[in-house]
């Protein structure tokens, strides 16, 4: 698979990015053609999974529908809208001998993707590297299998070069760990999953791996914070979805904004139905708080529950955030400039806000299009990840017989 | 170790680039002011490498002399006066709701770096990661444990943030598997050393790893080539200087050229002393080189051998590229622009040339001031790796209280 994987790769190279958005189109076509199969494949996992006592929330993510299939099309022509990446000159320059340098976006090459429960992913991960001319390989979860199966045989009739997209028939723990080892066939590895399948993956492999791990987000609000703005942008990144990376998980207040700002933020949360959990400061203004542990500092709820910790200074802010947080989205609320300026610059993270919520970490609200995750490498892809971090690049080099001896 | 580096990391972040450079210049300064210390350190790892057998080549590339030590301090001069490329916005755009983002190069935080024997890695590598804000670990090898020292002692004391420069004292196998491992504090490590090094390395990190493999470098004659310029061009790559990765170890001439060219350059190249190894076609018009073996056609050399063989199309030309190559640096000598364009395209290699010589694979050649190594990955850096490539980035986004509700 994975040498097919890379001779398909050598053919989507070639393809246009009209050759690429057809066949997309195709895709989406032959995903709602093929929905009785879908539905058909999908009632077996769905009677596997209740047999084997799955969760209803799992069932759920398990489940496919009208509603969902069409979504599914529908997400395909979508990115068949998009710009296409591979071909963009990112920077071109002469040199004093007369050579001209260009770096050119081209594809990464052959992608394998280790993904958990739900069926959509299928589809999803392997449309985004086909836009960007990368062959995949798709190594599903067992709940889904049957789902996956015929997921991956629609989008297989509708005219890409053959081996382009690979789904692994198998899904036993032997089939992560060989497509881990596999680094002369498989450029990257992405792994869609809880935090064990990521580390799972990390431990095995031989090839560059982009993560995505916890969110745990931070709001800082300063002394020189305009209050019903810190209250309302607190309110959204808790509330407005809990369950994602990029929701607020602790509140860090300045001493001197503290007795104003925790009791009006602490009544808007508490309509809301958040559990407030507060360091000794913040429970001796908010009397009735629960105290917060060591290991709160450190968690990703995902739910409606928030830590808060008063601080003394921004550096003490900035201190925490890179100590306890993710490295993936914190904010600071602040009408000072200077003061927002120096977050920005210290604080270590993929997304540093000033003044908006945390909520807005996220490809399609940067205006990506399209988004395969929110990475919290350093490396290559940091932060919401669209279509161009699904590429390479290469220096073309264009002379008239210059050598350097 | 690693916990000292990332608070180093974050002194490091806060440092402009003035200041950066003003703490570059002391290091040079350093390194002339103790050369006696380092000389006398050198001293006693030649003994013991003279002791220990090593062969005169190895014990040359141990050696400091006062050229040496000039050359390293140079060098380190010459870093402070190159771009700072932390804190260039490499994008800027404001969405629909009046968010401004901004995509902002950042250091990425803490590097190792693992190596053999050359000293002077020391010094190279740690004043690369400096300049562009990172923390580094080094970690180099045995023989050179004394002067590697020495050289981290000096430029320990020309006002860098406390542990910005760490050399870990022992060079045991054990300290690489830790370092490896401690992905909470490393954000990446560059080996820098042979095959055998790299390919250990990569098997026990878990954090990525920028790999410097071989370069199985080839030239193209196509039919439609200036057979002139052909000639040079091979002669320049192949023996300019062959010991390196950007040399070319296989020379591929299409079949309509090949008559007119192989005496021409097979006369050249002797002329130079190197030995052909050539393909059936290639025996028969040069009848007296080599028969190449299959192993040939994915042989780095090193030395002055080339292997030779004759392809009837361009496609072939390609297949046998992306099939034997090392995706290092791959040229394409022709008049035909088209097929030119189609070669840059379809060779899957960080470098593809047209009409200029392998050995311009260089990242002083492509007018990057300095070089760390020229990666043969495609994720985050690939080819010629300078300052830019040892930076990651972060999105700022300023707001005026926007909320997602």
């Amino acid at each position: 698979m994975g040498r097919q994987a890379r001779a398909a790769a050598y053919q989507l190279a070639k393809l246009s990015a009209a050759d690429k958005n057809a066949i997309l189109r195709a895709m989406a076509a032959s995903i709602r053609a093929h929905a009785p199969e879908l539905l058909e494949a999908n009632d077996l996992d769905l009677a596997a999974g209740a047999a084997k006592g799955l969760s209803a929330a799992m069932l759920d993510r398990l489940r496919l529908d009208a509603t969902r299939i069409e979504a599914m099309a529908a997400g395909i022509d979508q990115v068949a809208t998009l710009p296409d990446p591979v071909g963009q000159v990112m920077e071109a320059w002469e040199r004093p001998n007369g050579m001209k340098i260009e770096q050119v976006r081209v594809p990464i090459g052959t992608i394998g993707i280790i993904y958990e429960s739900r069926p959509n992913v299928t589809a999803d991960a392997a449309v985004l590297c086909f836009k960007t001319g990368n062959a995949t390989i798709l190594r599903g979860g067992s709940e889904a299998i049957h789902s996956n199966r015929a997921i991956a045989a629609a989008l297989g009739t509708a005219g890409a070069p053959e081996f382009a997209i690979q789904l692994i028939p198998f899904t036993d723990r032997e089939s992560v760990a060989a497509l881990a080892q596999m680094d002369q066939w498989l450029d990257l590895i992405i792994p869609r999953g809880g935090k064990g399948l990521i580390e799972a993956v990390v431990a095995l492999a031989r090839m560059p791996v982009i993560k995505h791990y916890d969110g745990i987000c931070h709001l800082f609000v300063d002394q020189a914070a305009d209050l019903a703005m810190a209250v309302a942008l607190t309110v959204d990144a808790k509330t407005q979805k809990c369950g994602v990376c990029n929701a607020l998980e602790t509140l860090l207040v300045h001493r001197k904004a503290a007795p104003g700002f925790l009791p009006q933020v602490a009544a808007a949360l508490r309509a809301k139905q958040v559990e407030l959990r507060g360091c000794e400061e913040t429970c001796a203004i908010l009397t009735d708080s629960v105290p917060a542990t060591e290991q709160d500092w450190s968690t990703e709820y995902l739910d409606l529950i928030l830590s808060i910790k008063v601080v003394g200074s921004l550096d003490e802010a900035v201190t925490h955030i890179n100590t306890y947080g993710s490295h993936h989205t914190d904010t600071i609320v602040t009408a000072d400039e200077a003061t927002a300026e120096r977050f920005l610059r210290e604080v270590d993270s993929a997304c540093v806000f000033h003044n908006v919520s945390n909520r807005f970490a996220d490809g399609g609200e940067f205006g990506f299009g399209a988004e395969i995750g929110i990475s919290t490498d350093k490396l290559h892809a940091r932060g919401p990840m669209g279509l161009r971090e699904l590429t390479s690049y290469q220096y073309r080099v264009r002379g008239s017989g210059q050598t350097k001896a």
